[in-house]
């Protein structure tokens, strides 16, 4: 019986956590940075590296090409009885890690060190951002094995190299291998808790429409003293389109952007004001003060519920020391949308490039790419593992495990179920300060030793699920 | 008579110009960027070419420190009479190349190449802007010295290193050498010709207001899935402002902005519509068609007598290849005000940053940093010289030289109004087409040459006015 196996294995998981960080660590020191094509050997050594190490507790490890940076399969050996079959998801790149003076540190050397609070945090790019997250689940596989000799019920492992830049070659990867990667449902480990002491699992997600907009005037940069005045400038051009995507409520302004969306049930409402996300808790760690969003919406529904529009990147003239008198040829920028269920992504995209095309004068260009087209995915509350994966949480952290929707995207749900037919379970230990995407990345030290605990008590209590 | 020593000096120029295109190449090769600091020893090294090559035909030059790069003054030597006594001026500073990968060669390996419609072009940063321009002074001066062993009139040369970055360490420098520096006027070699074969005698330029906003929201950089909707975006802020600063007519909006603005005096307005500058002929070969200025102007007024208000650099977020779901801490961007005669460049500045100021949202901050500030010039169309010198250009082109006003500043003529008491007659032999501060800088062989001949022409016909 797997529960009575527990116990030992949580013991093995805490005398041998030593050796647990220092994988952590060897995988965190590859820079496997996939949105950059001269980290693509980077990314190819991360996951000869992850494969080979899930090999040496008995998974048949393969690394597999895609049209893109390869994946991992790894596939436990069954026990010969039938019993739950679980795929688990992560994802072995990392962001980018621009701009790197903001770094204490190196990105990828990582270390232990101290929190300004006193937490202890492991500090390096992909310490949350999924390498953390996804050694939890290898580290818990690991002790069961070593502690029992066995795992408590069948797991496929299934890692892939592009989830930072849009998982495009990984779809048409999860479809040509479907029949191998069936399963009784995925879990995704990419998510947050609630804060460092309450656990939570994610159960809607936002959607994302990600796409690049460049407008193109003259046909070589200009001198702002000679034309100044009489040739169009695209930056003028694109800071005019962009400055009107929101209204002075902090609406989105692209006709058609709000179809579909739903207001929240009055019973989740009355749940979200009780948790007391206020301006002052939320904002004030990372020195803002006033919600952004519409202003007639509470920040909880700004963040989870709500659809979002940002601007991750703009470019465009002279950008360095001093100053250029230049009118530039062209201007760039990376726009995102964060969708709710009840939006179309196609829809949105669609919209969104109508109102930046009918907004490009005669005689300049626009020209789109395109990042991403991922719908928001509404997960099933009811599904069966929720509740045995909810009380293990609560098992381990001591404090009820709350249901919650995220703000981000994991597109790969939306694809689990639409290619594979599974529904997933989202468990991650991640915390809003972890800097994911930004400098000086971090994971919570207890958030990687409970995190391991938490997955070898959640494999005990599936286990033992009828099938 | 100088007159009479004239066409020596001109057969000596074409015999020489091999050797003064040598020349030309030799400090078109020192990457004199005065924006970038990493460029500081190439414009020493420049100041030093410059300084000894000019030493070589008799005058006394010295490079002298300033606050920033180096200045070169050299003085030719009297003759021991009350003769006329000019000031000319250059820059051997140079505009930054980026963006580098749309340079057909090397930047600083100069050319002599054929350009598509079979003129003779040379190629380089600088070529135009100031080197080639200022060396057509020097070579002249060369051959008048070369030929008759002596100047027709009493010459200061005077090149500074900072003009492409807004001369701030060059006015002190001025100020405290201005008994030195007395003349009868200057002279300044930094404009345009009206088209190919039209010289030109530029008689107003726009002043430039050069400001450089930053807007800073969240104290670290942020992934937009945890906090998109709820924390504000520098970039939002900052596109919201910059893309209010036209109206849909292409007015500027910054209240008072217009302000002093005076209307063309008919007479000039009815020769400027004969000039028949049309978008055909001035927008087609940039590949424009629609001035983008007020809607109310004619392009010649957009281009010369109205003030426009350019974007010349934007950056914020992620701008790398792919995509990042970011929420940048900061975004910034270059903006430049090209004024015209009655506006007032503090009021302007304090206008602009008012309107910035007012649009930042409480809980983030704007700093604002200087690059320029500077009136628009009239010029006394009555001065002795320029009858002197628009016959002698005249002379040589062998069209009638047309008086123009230009979009573009150059401050320095300010400076000797106010410092050292002098007017200045700006000629140059510079075209729309020669990508100043833009790859593929270029100069026509034929700009280089007869602007040599010019030079010695003008030398000739002022050391006959009277003192």
């Amino acid at each position: 019986m797997p529960h009575a196996q527990l116990q030992p294995v949580l013991d093995h998981i805490d005398a041998d956590f030593d050796n647990s960080l220092a994988r952590l660590f060897a995988l965190l020191r590859i820079k496997s940075i996939s949105a950059d094509p001269a980290f693509a050997a980077d990314c190819k050594a991360a996951a000869d590296h992850l494969a080979q190490d899930i090999a040496t507790f008995g998974f048949a490890a393969e690394v597999r090409p895609t049209a893109g940076h390869p994946a991992i399969v790894a596939k436990s050996s069954g026990n010969g009885k039938a019993r739950p079959h679980v795929l688990f998801y992560g994802h072995y790149d990392v962001q980018p890690v621009d701009p790197l003076n903001l770094w204490d540190r190196p990105p990828f050397e990582p270390v232990v060190t101290d929190h300004a609070d006193g937490r202890k945090i492991i500090v390096a790019r992909g310490a949350e951002d999924d390498k953390g997250q996804l050694m939890t689940f290898v580290e818990a596989c690991r002790a069961w094995k070593s502690v029992t000799g066995a795992l408590p019920l069948d797991i496929t492992i299934l890692i892939e190299g592009e989830e930072e830049v849009g998982s495009k070659n990984f779809v048409p990867f999860l479809e040509t291998n479907k029949d191998e990667l069936k399963a009784d449902f995925a879990m995704v480990c990419d998510t947050s808790m609630w804060d460092a002491d309450t656990p939570a699992i994610t159960t809607s997600l936002r959607g994302l429409v990600y796409d690049e907009v460049k407008i193109k005037a003259a046909n070589r940069d200009l001198h702002s003293g000679m034309f100044g005045g009489g040739a169009q400038n695209p930056i003028r051009v694109l800071t005019r389109i962009l400055g009107g995507l929101f209204d002075d409520n902090g609406h989105i302004t692209i006709p058609g952007f709000y179809d579909g969306v739903k207001d929240l049930p009055p019973d989740v409402l009355a749940q979200w004001k009780q948790l007391d996300l206020t301006p002052d808790s939320f904002l004030k760690p990372i020195g803002l003060s006033i919600p952004a969003g519409e202003k007639d919406r509470l920040l909880i529904e700004q963040l989870s519920s709500r659809p979002t529009c940002d601007v991750n990147g703009i470019v465009g003239g002279y950008i360095g020391e001093g100053s250029k008198t230049v009118i530039p040829a062209e201007a760039s920028a990376k726009i995102s949308f964060r969708l709710v269920e009840g939006q179309d992504p196609a829809k949105i995209r669609k919209a969104f490039r109508d109102y930046v095309t009918a907004r490009v004068p005669a005689d300049c260009k626009v020209e789109f790419g395109d990042h991403s087209l991922a719908p928001a995915i509404a997960l099933d509350w009811n599904m069966k593992p929720l509740a045995a994966a909810r009380q293990a949480l609560t098992d381990e952290w001591g404090k009820e495990t709350l249901l919650i929707g995220s703000g981000a995207s994991i597109p790969i749900v939306a694809d689990f179920k639409k290619t594979l037919g599974l529904d997933s379970l989202l468990v991650g230990f991640g915390l809003d300060d972890d800097n994911i995407h930004s400098p000086n990345e971090k994971y919570d030290l207890k958030s990687f030793h409970k995190g391991i605990r938490s997955w070898a008590r959640i494999l005990a209590s599936l286990a033992e699920l009828p099938r």
